[in-house]
């Protein structure tokens, strides 16, 4: 494995990387920020402005452009379905940093800080409202199907994840099933309904679905390895954000199944008491390198990402095709 | 006017009044109990279970379900769209907990204090997931978009009465805008789509509208109005609560706009700057009394209703027309 790279080089390669969608990025930015308007509560693209405009990768947009764009899509719907996949992220967004309790995102102070948490709720449902709107201007059915599964599937593993908190029984399998929750789920559809815009052939859909999912587990589990070894420049977080919030994610999951009787009570002080001291970080980080955690995690996520990669091989030989591939490398590659 | 009706007897009224629709009914709460169910997390159903089954009127349902009738419609659509507007309804209550801080709702105790603010915010989000999944259903797009601007306007409105809380220069037009927002955007949209659904002539659409539109104002101005002189028994608060939330409702607003200064100090004291003593209550009522501004309210509703039956001269001569026209006299009856 090499060094971790610098984060400058990553932003710049992101960016060339998807430099083809930027003339479409541009419609769906526009569009975003005509549709997030509204004539009576300007408090509505006051808050929507602060998230939608503190510089996220837009990620979920490009592979709703890039699955369009690999069958050569010509149409416009391809930029709605863009920004609805975006305005669903964020009504997301908004509620999370509320359930969250957070105060930092992407660097930044929260709307729920900022403002209040009734704004971020009401702010929140008012982007949905939107992206309902957006998605229903396609005409398709398919389309709403998709979405419709998809916000059922994110607000029940939120949910999932809130009722299951702090519990150190928590086994791989049901993180899978929260981080699906939580981003696969819309990496997937995303990809999706491009494939079904652009009237892609059902195998073809079916493995845009497959590459989507199997991204979006690549990259959460990379952010979650990132907060016990990432820095602030990085993630705009700082390094044992989950380990004081108790969150158990996969690093903390492979060291509890891993831990001996004196670690097993470290983890339960520390996760399930939340009788957190000076030094217990540090300590936690020790007993991940000592059970192999980060290593085995960092090696689950590139699994993940070459799966996503294989996902791809029956996909039109396409320039965008090597795009999507490189995007899976770019998941991890703040990890590996 | 005739003495205001004890509330048995409006309960009985009202039973009977919409007894047509037991059996759809039945059929509907069978789905929202299939719909509500969630194989992940069984904190959803428990949450929705806790309000759904409080013992609401189900009023936006119905209006569904009778405005479908009024065609004889026999298909399932209206079912799943009385449910959707249901789930719909129960999601904007639970967030609105959250964003109220209710302790008190139906004569029980909030979703949000007896589970949390997180389990409220999600799990409503759950909801809206469901009823769109169930719109999607129905296959017709037209429905989805109504719903989807119905959700938009909801979600506005909200936001809109977050930002002007307080305000002692909210005049009737805003407040108009604000009850469109929270009550009369979903009855009007639950009666357009029981419309749409059973094929109905767009002249027939526009009139069921405007019939939910001027049905959901007289509910809510009926509320607004039973704050100031209703009892516990029969909204399940009590009295002077929005005075105590500093709720700037017709009856206040009213008063406000014929105040003298001496009045005007008053509530500039108790509703800007919320210093409010005991007694303060008494003394708001004995103003809204001095300027008329019970009985000018209470006449507000009752235009409303009449509005909303004059709504329905154009539509079949049928039986649930009369329904619909008992239900515009029971929105106002608690107050007449």
């Amino acid at each position: 494995m090499t060094e971790m790279n610098s984060d400058k080089n990553i932003a710049i390669d992101f960016r060339e990387l998807v430099s083809p969608f930027n003339a479409k990025m541009k419609a769906v930015n526009e569009l975003i920020r005509e549709r997030m308007a509204s004539r009576h509560a300007p408090r509505i693209p006051e808050v929507t402005a602060h998230l939608v405009e503190s510089g996220g990768k837009r990620l979920r947009p490009i592979l709703t452009l890039a699955a369009a764009g690999l069958y050569d899509y010509e149409g416009d719907y391809d930029v709605y379905l863009a920004a609805t996949v975006e305005f669903l992220h964020t009504a997301t967004l908004l509620h999370d940093d509320v359930v969250d309790e957070s105060e930092m995102r992407r660097g930044r102070a929260t709307a729920n800080l900022l403002w209040d948490n009734k704004s971020s709720v009401l702010v929140g449902d008012y982007l949905f409202s939107r992206s309902f709107k957006l998605m229903v201007e396609t005409g398709s059915l398919r389309v709403l199907d998709i979405l419709a599964d998809a916000s059922g599937t994110i607000a029940e593993g939120e949910v999932l994840q809130l009722t299951s908190a702090r519990d150190l029984s928590t086994g791989e399998e049901h993180y899978l099933q929260i981080v699906r929750g939580k981003t696969a789920t819309l990496f997937s559809a995303a990809a999706e309904v491009g494939g079904v815009v652009a009237e892609a052939s059902e195998d073809d859909i079916a493995a845009l679905r497959e590459y989507g999912d199997a991204l979006g587990i690549a990259f959460q589990i990379a952010d979650d390895l990132l907060d016990y070894k990432g820095d602030i420049g990085d993630t705009g977080k700082k390094v044992g954000n989950d380990f004081r919030e108790r969150k158990l994610t996969l690093p903390l999951i492979k060291s509890i199944a891993a831990s001996n009787r004196t670690e097993h009570s470290f983890w339960q002080r520390c996760i399930c008491k939340g009788e957190q001291r000076e030094g217990d970080l540090e300590h936690a980080l020790a007993i991940l390198e000592k059970r192999n955690a980060l290593v085995e995690t960092r090696d689950d996520a590139l699994r993940w990402a070459e799966r996503a990669k294989d996902s791809l091989r029956g996909l039109p030989k396409h320039r965008i095709r090597d795009v999507l591939g490189g995007l899976a490398d770019f998941a991890v590659m703040r990890v590996s």
